[in-house]
């Protein structure tokens, strides 16, 4: 271990021995698909630099333009000696279909990223490109892990609490979901706050529109009783409701890809609906920047509070989604978001994959037993339904 | 009706000669659920004394307690002129079950509100109680419109446009639907954008996870193409996702009641946290008092923009859900609302009546004719698939 550690130190001469290979260090390698999002690659190499301050020993191999990138990589001190090119011509686009990438995409900067985490090259892939292809193209190249039926896209979202997030799932892989699917999501969800988050004890709850167990549709009661059964690892605790996403009442929050979708845009939505009226606001008059140019110097002693609240709904410090359930780590980050917010989605990355965040699943699994998660009784009970 | 007008004049000696008939003047009569929501019956009789700033014209039976409400009418000077109470000893608590009520309820001071609008004694009715004893009252007494066949839950959201509001519906009155239930919605939604926020040709959205036409659940598809065929009181303008809500650029956003729910409580859920982390950050430390006592001066030059966005998102103005759908009029206010919010579901109230909604609803229906809403080949369909 000593001397993987020492050769560790001097990276540059090692990334022209031969290519970043996880398997004879122990430090973390983060493969990034250098062409995804709006703003690739220069986001990309920024929030690679960025993220090396949270995760100093992390090295990264990217794929893309290396025309492109190439010339990125001299503006960070340093990086270049962490940072391994592989030059990919071809990209996924935001209007690639799901299906057709699977087909034509092989050599896509996406597709080469995920293969890098399938063949062992690197912990965990962050992509800030189409989500739809690269939740197929995951799932075909990293497998489903066993005991999961269908992956989840999980986030966290801000709270009351500052430093406590509410783990939202699934926010869009499934548009439509059974109850084993919502309890395989509240074992990964837990996991994940457990694991990422830091709650020892997840509070878990099924979103719904009431809280009393007679209120909602057939899949949220039905996933209320299989949940009350269940050995979850954290705390069933009945129904949430749309606003208690912000609360911090719940450290889990699961739904269908459906619902959890139009959640997370219509929260992201109000965000910024009132960001912008503020803004507006504050531009509205002559008489308006006069008052605030008065007030300056006593709204300087009010900066670091406010910018701190600013910062706790700011959605690049939430960005990075992870795709959980499959058998290698893949984190999608926002296709708009820039440095800050690609370095955050690295972090979680890292930090999945730092934590073992799969070997706890599949313990978690293994402890809930694949008996509880998809019974044999499921389909005979549908059977009875048409006698 | 100038006679009608001169007895209005004298509203006091019309009260103690007979009740408030609402066929025998042009005024328009609310009916009160005095005793409904957790404030009541306070903000109930304010509300009524606030929204005569609007509608001076207006009128009011309120059912209740009239030891409790006595007494608060003499605060508001000229309310007890046009408000007639009729005592009604029972309610409906927050933890009564719909069905329940039903059977239970024939007297309590919400179902006797409904009643008057029943009995054509008044033009609307407005509520802050139990929402799911509300509809399930006000389906009975008023009855489901002729071609709807279920009513739905609605109300306007704040936008970036201001004096622009967005209709979203259902917001809970049917967890599960078809995509008729959504045409529906959808000729109920625009009518409202029309009449109530004047938008002369409301753009049309579906709710959805991507506007792309592959994506979402079987529902939004199948609704989509519905959608597309239907001569709606607007322009259909596709998938909506959950930011385009507040964005302004759509009129009328329906999706499932189920959906519905959970992201109106997460908007009003989001922009609590925000106003939330504020207030807290502003009172963090002396130092920020001071300085915020410092900025006094500039701040006060701002206020007024300020205040204005307090005012777009404060729920309190955008409080009164509409039950549409049913024969009679009837608008839900939020339960923990105070007078001023209860005064805006009054003004709801009384918008609908005063344009007589459910009379351009009823055209729109007509127009679009019951074949498109309940097509005959539903049923055949899924035979069908049975086969």
């Amino acid at each position: 271990m000593v001397s993987i550690r020492a050769r560790a130190a001097s990276p540059a001469a090692e990334r022209y021995q031969r290519p970043v290979l996880h398997q004879q260090q122990h430090n973390l390698v983060i493969s990034l698909d250098g062409m995804g999002g709006d703003h690739a690659p220069a986001i990309v190499v920024e929030g690679a630099h960025l993220a090396r301050r949270q995760f100093p020993s992390a090295r990264f191999l990217i794929f893309g333009d290396e025309a492109q990138i190439a010339p990125l990589l001299s503006q960070y001190p340093g990086l270049a000696d962490v940072m391994e090119i592989r030059h990919t011509p071809d990209r996924v686009t935001a209007e690639d279909k799901p299906a057709q990438v699977l087909r034509t995409g092989r050599n896509s900067s996406m597709r080469l990223a995920i293969d890098a985490v399938a063949k062992g090259e690197a912990d965990c892939v962050v992509s800030a490109g189409n989500t739809g292809a690269l939740m197929a193209m995951a799932k075909f190249s990293l497998k489903v892990m066993p005991g999961i039926d269908r992956p989840a896209i999980a986030t966290y979202m801000p709270t009351r609490i500052e430093g406590r997030g509410t783990v939202l799932l699934d926010l869009g892989a499934n548009a439509e979901c059974d109850p084993n699917n919502l309890l395989e999501f509240a074992v990964l969800g837990a996991v994940f706050s457990r694991e990422i988050l830091g709650v020892a004890q997840p509070n878990i709850g099924i979103l719904n529109i009431g809280s009393e167990a007679m209120k909602g549709s057939e899949l949220v009661k039905e996933s209320a009783e299989l949940f009350a059964k269940a050995k979850l690892p954290g705390t069933y605790k009945g129904f949430a409701e749309g606003d208690d996403i912000s609360t911090g009442a719940f450290d889990v929050v699961v739904t269908d890809g459906f619902t959890g979708n139009v959640t997370l845009k219509a929260i992201e939505g109000t965000a910024k609906l009132i960001k912008y009226m503020i803004k507006e606001a504050l531009q509205s008059s002559w008489l308006v920047k006069v008052g605030l140019l008065l007030a300056l110097p006593g709204l300087l002693l009010c900066y670091r509070p406010m910018k701190n609240v600013s910062k706790r709904i700011d959605p690049r410090y939430y960005n990075g989604a992870s795709l959980l359930g499959l058998k290698g780590l893949c984190i999608k980050s926002h296709g708009g978001t820039d440095g800050v917010g690609f370095a955050n989605a690295i972090g979680v990355a890292a930090g999945l994959a730092a934590k073992k965040f799969n070997q706890k699943v599949e313990a978690e699994l293994q402890r809930l037993g694949a008996e509880a998660l998809r019974p044999a009784a499921a389909p005979a009970r549908l059977a009875g339904e048409e006698g």
